[in-house]
Parts: structure tokens; sequence; C-alpha cells
């Protein structure tokens, strides 16, 4: 039941597009979903783009804008004038999407578009929310919700609750405040619609008991997912220091929030440095892979280096285990970064200390290392390799295997504690500098036991 | 204000279960969360664990069940009868959860269970929510829902409402069926509260007009996460070839579906082949660390050959750029990998073709590779190397990199065509691979230039 962009309809629509067939363009894009005709503007190119989305209904457009591309939606903005921007846009749209909207302009032009809006109380609630910083729970919530007072009686609720719902899309949970507005309870739709309760009963006695679950205003993002993950959540409200209720986050924010932590840490484990899809140009794709590239280019050096400090012409036959040496360090240290990167975005009060963590790896270092030197020197055996290499080979294998366990354990855990992004450690990163000291190991090794 | 197990609680919550104080027991737990309680029993011994979950209140327990960790939840069903199962536990709880705990049993003790249930009808759900394969739609979705006739009233959908309400914690959508049960619309909550229309008006004219987003049985979770994702919903709803309305997919569960899938491809990309925490224990972690590892060995010992058969004595000197060149492809080969397999898990209709795809990697690839293979050329000149070999170098790097562009991008494209998980393709697989390529193209080029 899924709708798919075809490249018969793209065509289709750049043609209606060239030949300005308005009514063809309004009649195909009036039942498609909103994300639908983002996943098109965003193939379209910009002119296109600005055609059809001034084709678009009001309302319809304001979505739209919501869910194209970030690049693809920046461009569309520059095409607009303030005027357009604060009345078809923002307008429509809920509190948090448009301080995201916002966000995106020139500082200048955002100032415009707020000093036209007509609701006073949507301009202050989006100057509110652009004074959060991103990535937190203040950036990610909506102003929109349903709020009662725990002294209301039921009656009056509903009065009140058909007025505030008049612009939220879905309820979920009505929130429960004091005279402060301190938050001090919920309840749910559910219990509105089945209150056997009569209409003179006061809030306060329908309210769950309990605790409310919220977060702060100022909770990194990274937080609030992991809250609303481990409590089953669909909506979560945000409140200040003093519990005074400010907004409410959703689950599809914390969706995007999950997503894009997780492409984050695929993409600085295999080397690419900027939030790119294999769609983009080759331009974008080469600018987002050079980086790692001339990393792992420096680290190639070094070891080059290393490799003529040691002279491998007086022992040229060590040459035949440098590949395996470096490729079995690379691999450990990045299993090890791994490990601890995803230990500490799920870390709890339990977690082990950086001594209990390293003296760990130590333990799986040496069952690997064990293992892995004693099949080297079995196999060199074998295949008749002169002993003191095969020797050579298996103690450094055995070392370097160690090395690299708590090497990859410890760079992201110092990352992190200088709050540098503990991800950055997995992927070329590690591998490149365990591609050094395994060198290193090894021809130190074969120095004692072959010219020795 | 999210709650954090300490090793305080821990050690004391251990020594009342040492002692049998049930009351402090039950007294900390009750005010609990399920999750909460459930984190503080995975850290629990077996028989510790027994303990506090019989402690528990019915229905708290079901829920804590719910949310351990697999391992320790298999340990703690096999601590209990096929009764205890059955009363306690799955008539307390959702169809869904129902079906995956039952999964987990042995057959046997699953048909004891299910036929120790007392509603039939629950009984006959979970039997059938269990012959779906696990991945699917069918498995993930819950029976529970508010299902209502298209030409009932207002009056008596509400009294139909209220009924089958009472066993679901959140309804967010009414779903509409004709006679034949094939689902034919929704209706949010929030208009049956605020409907204005006559107790007398039949459902059929509240229908919001437009498609139901609905999901097929056998579609796979990766598919209904998109789904969801894209258009922002909390819950979906399952139907037959037919249209017949079988189920509802809520967005909890489709959460986890995105963070396993997220984590299974990280594992991939750094050599882990299991599903381990850093907090396991060193076993487990070199089980799932030692495949690759070995993987890794064997593709050294393969280069180890490449370089005795190229017989590296003649040119000791070429033992300088091996690192290097091996490095590179490896970097290179992992970056197109993990783009191709991205853009796998968000397939588009209007994705390039093989061909295409193949063409832009070799765009980047000359980018990439020039610009590399200019640097190293330059430096080595600097540094006084012999021209030859950094000619040598220069060219096999070039090489390497587009070779390895290529096949970075062809590996999880062909996994793919055979139904294996393309993200096999990142981490020591294609690093690996490409570390044997790259040698024998060094080689192959030195020897031409260096020899001849």
């Amino acid at each position: 039941m899924q709708w798919n962009l075809t490249k018969e309809l793209l065509s289709e629509i750049r043609e209606w597009i060239a030949d300005g067939k308005d009514t063809a363009l309004r009649d195909v894009t009036r039942d498609l979903h909103p994300a639908d005709i983002a996943e098109l503007i965003n193939e379209l190119r910009r002119d296109e783009a600005v055609y059809l989305y001034r084709i678009l209904e009001e309302e319809h457009a304001a979505e739209v804008m919501l869910e194209l591309d970030e690049d693809v939606r920046e461009k569309l903005l520059s095409s607009l004038t303030s005027r357009e921007i604060a009345e078809d846009l923002i307008e429509n749209i809920d509190s948090d999407d448009a301080a995201d909207v916002l966000s995106e302009l020139p500082e200048e032009k955002q100032e415009e578009v707020i000093a036209l809006l007509e609701d006073e109380e949507q301009a202050s609630d989006i100057i509110d929310l652009l004074t959060y910083e991103e990535g937190t729970a203040g950036a990610l919530m909506a102003k929109e919700l349903v709020k009662v007072n725990q002294n209301w009686t039921v009656a009056h609720t509903i009065r009140e609750m058909r007025r505030q719902a008049e612009d939220i899309e879905h309820i979920y949970t009505i929130y429960v405040v004091d005279e402060k507005e301190v938050l001090t309870g919920t309840l749910s739709v559910k219990s509105m619609i089945f209150a056997s309760a009569s209409m003179r009963t006061t809030i306060n006695e329908l309210v769950r008991n309990g605790k409310v679950r919220s977060v702060r205003d100022n909770a990194p993002a990274e937080e609030v997912a992991q809250v609303m993950k481990k409590y089953d959540l669909v909506v979560i409200p945000v409140v200040n220091e003093n519990g005074i209720l400010l907004g409410r986050i959703t689950i599809d924010d914390i969706v995007d929030v999950i997503q894009e932590e997780a492409d984050k840490d695929y993409q600085m484990a295999s080397g690419i440095s900027e939030d790119v899809e294999s769609g983009d140009s080759i331009i974008t794709l080469t600018r987002a892979r050079l980086p790692w590239l001339l990393i792992g280019m420096m680290g190639g050096m070094i070891s080059a280096n290393i490799i003529g400090v040691f002279d491998i012409t007086e022992n040229p036959q060590m040459a035949v285990f440098m590949p395996l040496i470096a490729a079995m360090g690379g691999n450990v240290g990045v299993q090890s970064a791994a490990l601890v990167v995803k230990a500490l975005a799920n870390k709890s009060a339990l977690d082990e200390t950086l001594a209990q963590k390293l003296a760990k790896e130590l333990g799986v270092g040496l069952f690997n290392g064990l293992i892995c030197s004693l099949i080297i020197f079995g196999v060199s055996l074998l295949f008749q390799i002169e002993y003191h290499l095969s020797l050579t080979a298996s103690i450094a294998l055995f070392s370097v295997i160690i090395f690299a366990s708590f090497f990859g354990t410890w760079i992201p855990l110092t990352l992190n504690r200088f709050k540098i992004d503990p991800a950055l450690a997995t992927g070329p990163f590690v591998t490149t500098l365990n591609d050094i000291f395994g060198l290193i190991i090894y021809f130190t090794v074969g120095h004692f036991i072959l010219i020795h």
C-alpha cells in the first residue's frame, strides 16, 4: 500500500511543469501525502520545485515543506519572500516545526518573518523555542498541547479541551497543571471519553496516581530518546527547573533522533565524514570520503618511515607477515572501539569502571591473541617458513592483539572524557593508528629474535 | 526525572532477598516502572531473580517479564510452571507480547501453556500470531484494537468502544470495517469526543476521506518501519490479501526494529558477529569477535603467500609502501560498501541501476585516486625515494583505489541479489579482500616498472 515515485511519473510531472499544465499537477498532487510530494520535489530542479510548490494548497504546501530534504528546503525557502514564509508557511505549522524552519534562515530574514506573524502568541512561542540549543529537549518540543487545571470540573475541562484541541492533530495525553503551571499529572483521552464521573467532579480526582514522567528542557535529545524507548512512550512532557510545563515531545521526532544517531555512528565507522547518500553528486561524495583517505595516507607514510628505520632490506623476509600484523591490529582495534561506543551510548550507573573495562579487554585479548598466534605458528611451520620468522610473527601477533584491544578501548573513552564524539575512534582512525603501532611491535620483536 | 539503578540499591535488594525481607522488597518495587524492575532483575542471579519475580503483583509481574533481556527472560520462564505462565503471565498481556514470549519456550511447553489458557479467543489469537514468520508485520502486530462497523450509529459505537477499549492501554485510532471485516476507514479518538454529530449519525458519515494507510501481514518489518517513519505514524493497521483487518502495529515495537537494524549493521561494520555488549562475559565476547579475526588471519596468510610468490627479497624496498596500499584499499572499499548498504536500506524506485552506481563510483574513485596518488608521488620525491619505486607506489595506489571502489560497490549488491544481508560486505570482509587484491596490483605494477 506504499506509494512509490516512479521514473515515469517524475518525467510526466516535469513535462507538465514545463508546459504549465497546472490543473494536471493539482489533480495528481491533491491525493498524495505531503511526504510523497516532498519525495517528488526532492528530485526536481530548483525552478521546477518552486513552480510545483506554488501550485499546492496552502496547508498542504506547509506540510510538504517540513518533509523536504534539508538542502532542498533551504533552496526553496530562499526563493520565497518573508511574507510568503510567514503567512503561507509558518502560520500553518506547529511551533517546533516553525522554529526548525526559521533556524535554517539567515538571521535577518528570520527576524523579518517573525515580525510579520499575526498571531502574537505563536511569535513568542517561536522566539522562545529558538533560544534552545540544537539537540536539547527544548529545541525538539512543540508548544501545542492540551493543558487543564487540576481544579477544573469535568464539564469545564471538556469545553476547554475542545478549544485547545482544535489546532492539535494528535492529543495522546491531557496534561494537568496547578495554579503555577507546574505539571502535576496526566489524564488519558480514553478516561475522558469513558469517564463515568459526574460533570462536576474535579480533574484532581480523576488524575492517575504515581509520578509523571517528564524531561528537563535542557536534557540532551539522546537522553529523551532513551527514556521514551525504555518506557515505550509516544509523547513526553518537557518542564523547566521549577517543574513548569513548557511543551511536549512526540515520538516521530524521537524516531528521527534515533535514526540520525545510528546513521552518524555508521558513517564514522565506515570512514565517511558527512551525511551523504549514494545518490549525491560525485563532488559531494569525494569531499565526504577524501578526509579519511588522507588520514589513512598519512598513516601509510608513517608506516613507510618505520619500515625504513628498521631497514627492511636487512630482513626482507619479514615483509611476508606485515599485511597480517597490520590487518589484525586494525580489526581488533575497531571491534574494541565499537563495543565501547555502544556502551557509552547506553550508559547506566552500573557500568564498569575504566579499570574493569580494560581488565576485561585484557581477558578477551589474551583469548583471541593466544588462539590466533598459535594458529599462525602452526601454519607457518606447516608451510616450512623459517622457525625464527614464525616465532617472530606469532609473538608479534599476540602482542599486537593485546595492544590493539587496550588501545581500541582507551581511545573512545578518552575522546568521550574530552566531550569529543567517541564514534570518531571507530573506523579509519583507530585502524590507521593500530597499523602503525602494529608494525613497530612487529619490527621490534623481529629485531630481537631475528638479529640477536 | 529518570530513575537510575545504583550499585547501592542493587546490593541492598540482594541482601533483602537473602534475608527474605519480602515487605521491604514489595515496598521498593511497588512504585517502580516495570522497565525499571526489569533493569534490576537483569542484574540478579537466577535464584534471586525468581525470588523477586514471585513477590511482584500479578499484573506488574507480567509487564516486568516483557521488559527483561531475552536471555534473562528465558531463564526465568524455565523456572516457572506452565500453569504459572498461562494464568499469571499470558492472561495479563497483549496477544503480540504473548506470542513473543511463547515463541521463546520449547514447543511442548508452548502447547501446554496454550491448552491451559481460559480465554479461548485469546488462545486462538495467539496460535494465529505464532504462525507468522519472525520479522514480518504479522509477527509484530497485536490483535487488540478498537474496531467498529461502518453502519453503526454514534451511540452504538460509543457503547461498543467502551466494551472493546477496556483491555487496551492506548487507543490512538478507531478502525472502521464493513460487514466482511474489510478495513474501510479510520476515526480519530478526538473526533469521537468532540463529535458534534447526533447520536444517530452513522459512522460512515464521520469517516475521514482518503485512503487508509495499512500494511500487509507478510510485509517485512523493515518495510513497516519505513512507512511509519515516512508518514510519522504512531500506529498502523495490518490487513490480509483481501483487505481484512487483522491487527495493528504500534510505534514502540517499530522503534525496537529500527534500533536492532541499526545495531546489526554497526556490528557487521565493526566485525562483531553476535549481539553482544561490553558488559557480557569474556567467553561471549571472544566468541563474537573471533570469527572475523580468523577471516582476517586467512587473508593475512594469503597475502603472505602472494608476497612469497612475487619474491619480496628481490625488491625488498617494495615493502615500504605495502601498508599504505593495503590500508587505502581497505578504507576505500569499506566506504563504498557502506554507501551501498545504506542505499539498499532506503531503496526507492528511482534508484540508480548497477551500471549507474558503478559509473559514479568510477568518478569518485578517479577523483580520490588522482589526488592521493599525486600526493604520494610528490611526497616520495620530496623524501628522495627512488624514482621507479615512487612511480610504482602512485600508479598502484591509483589502481587500487579504483579497484576497491568498484569491488566495494559490487560485493554488497551481489550479496543482496542472493538474499544475503549486504551489511556483511562492510567491515573485515571487504577490508581483507581488498588487502589481498591491493597487494596483487601493487606487485604486478612493481614487476613491470622495477624489473623491466
